[in-house]
């Protein structure tokens, strides 16, 4: 069996197993043809992974295609759209069979969770890197974008923030204990809050996936808005096992981590208010936007001024 | 100025200097937005080129641009569409204000001789690749795919082939001649059908892109469609600077080199007589589809059996 007929043999499944409507013609062909339904906008978004930037060298290759897959995924959440499909570039250095298998079906147990067809890929022999496309769709004009963020707007996360940040200094430990496990947890398996986006559309103002940190995120957010924000440093939501594990450092890692994948969003006052009780427990209100630019950080003992320092390995999002 | 904001200055003006309607919100958010128009289908073909395997090491950045984009729009071209945006995964060794100047204007150039807005991208530091997913619409269930051919169609094909495969003997040539010039002008710039695939959506009974070689990409068609075909060498289609350069290879050229983007349909015989002049003056009849399996080539000196040998270097489109 040739390399091509070996990519074919366990990608093909994934496009065939789990369909989706809107999908009218998947792998196979010159492109993919999706009907949108009429009443909805189709939201798209690019995200490249590479061994050694975004995921450890000899990571596993079922949890490389899960992370890369949720990473992506999570850019829908941000967008309060529902899942549709997805496109898979693939870069190896060589077809192997056992690899190939088990990043398989770690596409697949993801592409299935999050209700994804496989749509189309391509796959080219080099240094190991990963891009995926995902598609979804969302009510007309109910996208939530970065934008619309304006003065006095609660600003909420969800989650907790930190873990899968300080999951890094445990990657490498040979028998991780329970709180460790915790963390690696959220690295390993991010889980993007698809449903809360969904809920959130045409309610919040705006929104963003905290994927390089909550600081550099909110930036954003502020950027494209024009807008500056406060934060109650003492209302980050943070997990028991952070807390225990990193002491005093657990805060910083809070605001300048990345990999969380919770959303951060804006929500006028009103209608803060106003979300149902399911909606709102699973968000910490942090602070409120303001506005004069940039943002600021307080505690109990004062303030402190803040400056992004989430991680930029170079580019990012165009 | 940091690498991010470098990035950002040479890619966000592609994103707003040419805007298409259907893009309601291009780079700078989580997700770009589409609204796809109710009597028309989305089709969408993503591809990777590989400095070393789809290009070759030291390439010019404006070319490797230029060629990726081209690459990918030839997709939509196979499928009747009309472009409407893409998206740039761009993978980076380290951002160098030069290169990236000229990369950009290559991008620039072919997108907008295409009509294809920045959707949006990501950038990653990393060996040298670029992944591109393009975007194009169709009238609703005419796109053309590859498995519709029937036995009697009329098999043919656009512009000349060989030409681009010729030009790899020629890449590193000091001063090339007029006729070496002709063959590389294929190579750098790749003019995808797009204008001829349109007026066959509907019209074909199946369609490709040739990148690959006439008889690897033809037998993708006999195997969607589950027929085989006669394809009669001498009326393949070379061009004079093929046929001087390389006299009585010219044919093994056309039939297995690939990197000429031009189109190969099947169209029902009727369908072929009732073809506008100024559409069929544009293919070549050179065989037709019959029911058994496999691809019979056969020139005047009675019969060769063909099995594909395009280019595979592992992988390629799912």
């Amino acid at each position: 069996m040739g390399e091509f007929d070996l990519i074919r043999r366990f990608f093909a499944p994934l496009s065939q197993r789990r369909g989706h409507p809107d999908l009218l013609l998947a792998i196979g062909d010159d492109c993919a043809i999706e009907r949108v339904p009429h009443d909805r906008d189709l939201v798209f978004s690019i995200d490249t992974q590479i061994e050694g930037v975004h995921f450890p060298h000899h990571y596993a290759p079922r949890r490389i295609a899960g992370r890369a897959l949720a990473a992506a995924t999570s850019d829908l959440a941000a967008m309060g759209a529902t899942p549709v499909c997805f496109t898979l570039a693939l870069t190896l250095p060589q077809a192997e069979s056992t690899w190939l298998s088990e990043f398989a079906k770690g596409l697949a147990e993801t592409a299935n969770r999050f209700e994804l067809a496989l749509a189309g890929g391509d796959t080219t022999r080099g240094p190991l890197s990963i891009t995926i496309q995902v598609h979804g769709t969302v009510a007309r004009d109910r996208a939530l974008r970065r934008s619309g963020a304006r003065p006095g707007d609660i600003v909420a996360v969800s989650g907790t923030l930190g873990d899968a940040g300080a999951a890094l200094d445990y990657l490498d430990v040979p028998s991780p204990g329970p709180l460790e496990d915790a963390l690696l947890a959220r690295y390993h398996y991010p889980a993007p809050r698809l449903e809360l986006g969904q809920a959130l559309a045409g309610v919040a103002s705006s929104a963003i996936d905290i994927s390089d940190g909550l600081t550099s995120d909110l930036g954003h957010i502020l950027e494209a808005s024009g807008v500056g924000a406060s934060i109650d440093l003492d209302r980050i939501p943070l997990s028991g096992a952070l807390k225990q594990l990193k002491g005093a450092n657990a805060v910083q890692l809070a605001l300048h981590a990345g990999d969380d994948y919770e959303l951060c969003v804006t929500i006028p006052r009103q209608r803060w208010q106003d979300l149902p009780g399911s909606v709102r427990d699973q968000l910490t209100a942090i602070g409120c936007i303001e506005e004069g630019a940039g943002l600021r950080l307080s505690d109990g003992n004062g303030r402190e001024d803040g400056a992004s320092q989430g991680y930029d390995h170079f580019g990012k999002d165009l």
